[in-house]
């Protein structure tokens, strides 16, 4: 029997705005990336999430991003080496209070938008990313793109790792997503993004673009939350897994 | 044989900005009282103090404040008492994150500004701020005004607390602080401060304008880090303790 | 002929983030209400806004509110009247040069929220708000309860006013709305606050819950543009007002 | 007879923060740009050195950055044309009417920081700078650095510039600075910095390391107020053009 995660990015909206449908995700998904406040979020939405997910048995990551509200993290900013460490331990470390006073607790963690290219292959700040999250918690799972040199610093730091391919992004034949400027980069169409997830899945591979199988480890389909047809996309995935007899659970199980 | 604690707010700055003269304290005080990005302090600024602290052996705790940089968080601000919950819960994780991720740890928390004032005697926001404390992490010390609502709700949730006095603000018979529009309220004079200081202590009592001698249990005492001459009564303050046979050590011994 | 202007808050997003439909709402209204980027808003979304209202020849205003993004502006802080002047001054500007750039200009002030309460009768922050409005150019109209203290404010420093009734709330005996924690304080029904409107425009005059009528100059009609409903009430209110042929107009005409 | 402008960044400070020593500095410059909020700077301090400039006969600019007051507006961050001439303008007319309710007015605008590097010479970003310079108040001088594309971009828009050279900057041969990072860059000598100065304007030329005369028209000499010895270089430097015969004026004379 197989498993599979589906993780969505959560509690993206700030005081008074709103960010995609978090409560209906929430049926969908077992597992939540959580804004910590510098690129969306706020402690308020953070508790509530991370109340909600408790009580439907969902696990919760630290999303730390930039500390860039208006651009919603997805602008790159110059930081050091130093910097990035400090960025990254304030946010994983508000998740964690946060979810703990509201009665759970974060058990991964995953950069969020440019922060998130950033720590995929720049080797300082993979090195940066793997270190923090090990100086606070090394049973902290890190979140990662299969083949990226954060996967390789995470093994370095002795942390558990989640392999994630993305469900409507296509890919090219080094393992690497096809940038959103190229035609085809992004599927929009619930019922393809399903039929590939299940393919990659059930092949224990990356189906590229033309057709080349990539054989990697896939703990979890990342769903995004925030376009129009999040919600009917993550649940034609669900559908697709569960017909497919995968078991949907998360992929940090206490 | 008698112990006290010398306690100080720091990691004040933001950024380019700078506050006091934390370098200097740091070789005068026990106890350091962080800053969490709220009112004041940056990830950066509290990676530094904490790797500090560490070196010398100084413990640090949490320092939260209302978000307002701008008001330096002076300013009440409303929230109700679960928004309260979440900014503490939010402030103390981060400080703990980033303490760990420099190699020392947070082991008290205490209240600055008009966030402070509130959880004194503010029914709700005592317990708000002890029932965070104590849910995310029971160990932690709670560092109170003795006689406030706020030792009282610490006790209701099986924290420990610190009793602190203030080294230049005049007490009422009431045992709280005379109010700062009045005169007399702060002590400028740094040789009358740590004559006080060191009788207050001898005596286990808060002393107040009219002589009254409240007994109170004293494991603190808060210097500030901001006015003109911080650094020269704190250094008064330490010598007259020191002549007078007190050992300056931090209240939470590892 | 009677004329009469329907005004509404619009560029109330921030960056990712939108709040109501503001394209929409600016078929209905003739005056908008900028939101400046201290309680909502961005410059970005300011210039939008103001290209937008120009292409339409809807009049635009100012709508600074507190420094509060988190709150959206809606919790009052303190600030003394001088800091008041200056948070006013500084809001009023940007959109003034922001307006200015996008090939429109600001012609009214109005104050959002929590500024909007304290200015209304206070009388240092009244004074504050006319004062400051006067400062920068005396030809900038000023939106009002009629009635309040800021309405004598704006006369005794020579502003022209403009005067609005809420379309969507009841009104006491003294002419002030009735406080939203009481049951029938905000009118819900699209055709109930329509019928309302043209009933108090139509007799120049605040219908009060208990049917008293208070005789008032009326300039404009606020409508909201973040509830539920905001579009199709607004719609119903127009549509009513231009059967009764009622002209929908801005206040100030270029 | 000569006349030259000195001018200083000012207002950096943020509500409790403060940086360098303006009130002293003030008694040294003749202009004064003016940081708007977004790198540096709130509306109150805008407003007391807008006050201060005024009684002194000191004439004040719009200094925008950055919306990074983490960064000090020093981190480069990503923004389309749009976007620039959006936070440009917004910080233009903030300081516009903080300075006219504050009884001055802004006289000129110049970049900060890493918004400033930009606006040199990227196309675009001199083209964003100087339109929406223009599309505000045709009147205002823009502030350029000699023979850059800001200068050829002010001309094309009918704006005056105002040309300065840096008192405490190195020059490399083809006329810009020498970057931070190659020793000798910066001038920490006061005398050998006030010899500099008056020698490249007595010559009406840029003096490169090697000696070579750029020869270009000066209008005033940038100081800064954030260095350590800042206040006793302006000094010297104010002494030693007098003492040349070179009158101190404000480049922009009402």
């Amino acid at each position: 029997m197989k498993f599979i995660d589906i993780n969505c990015d959560m509690g993206e909206g700030y005081g008074a705005y709103t960010m995609g449908s978090d409560e209906q995700m929430l049926e969908v998904v077992s597992t939540v990336n959580l804004a910590c406040g510098f690129h969306a979020g706020d402690p308020s939405i953070m508790s509530n999430i991370s109340a909600l997910a408790k009580s439907r048995g969902i696990a919760v990551g630290a999303h730390p991003g930039y500390p860039d509200l208006w651009g919603f993290g997805r602008r790159h900013m110059q930081f050091s080496k130093d910097e990035l460490k400090h960025i990254i331990a304030y946010q994983i470390g508000a998740a964690q209070a946060v979810a703990l006073s509201s009665g759970h607790r974060i058990t991964h963690v995953k950069a969020h938008g440019a922060l998130g290219h950033l720590v995929a292959d720049e080797p300082e700040a993979c090195e940066a990313m793997a270190e923090t999250v090990a100086s606070i918690d090394p049973a902290l799972v890190l979140s990662v793109m299969a083949g990226t040199g954060l996967e390789a610093a995470a093994e370095r730091h002795g942390l558990t790792v989640a392999r994630e391919i993305y469900a409507d992004r296509a890919y090219l034949d080094n393992g690497r997503l096809v940038p959103r400027s190229r035609p085809g980069a992004v599927i929009h169409d619930a019922l393809e993004a399903a039929r590939r997830v299940v393919e990659m899945i059930k092949a224990s591979a990356i189906i590229t673009e033309s057709g080349v199988r990539i054989p990697v480890a896939i703990d979890t389909v990342c769903v995004h939350g925030d376009t129009p047809n999040a919600l009917s996309m993550a649940r034609a995935i669900r559908a697709a897994l569960e017909f497919a007899g995968v078991t949907i659970r998360p992929y940090v199980v206490k």
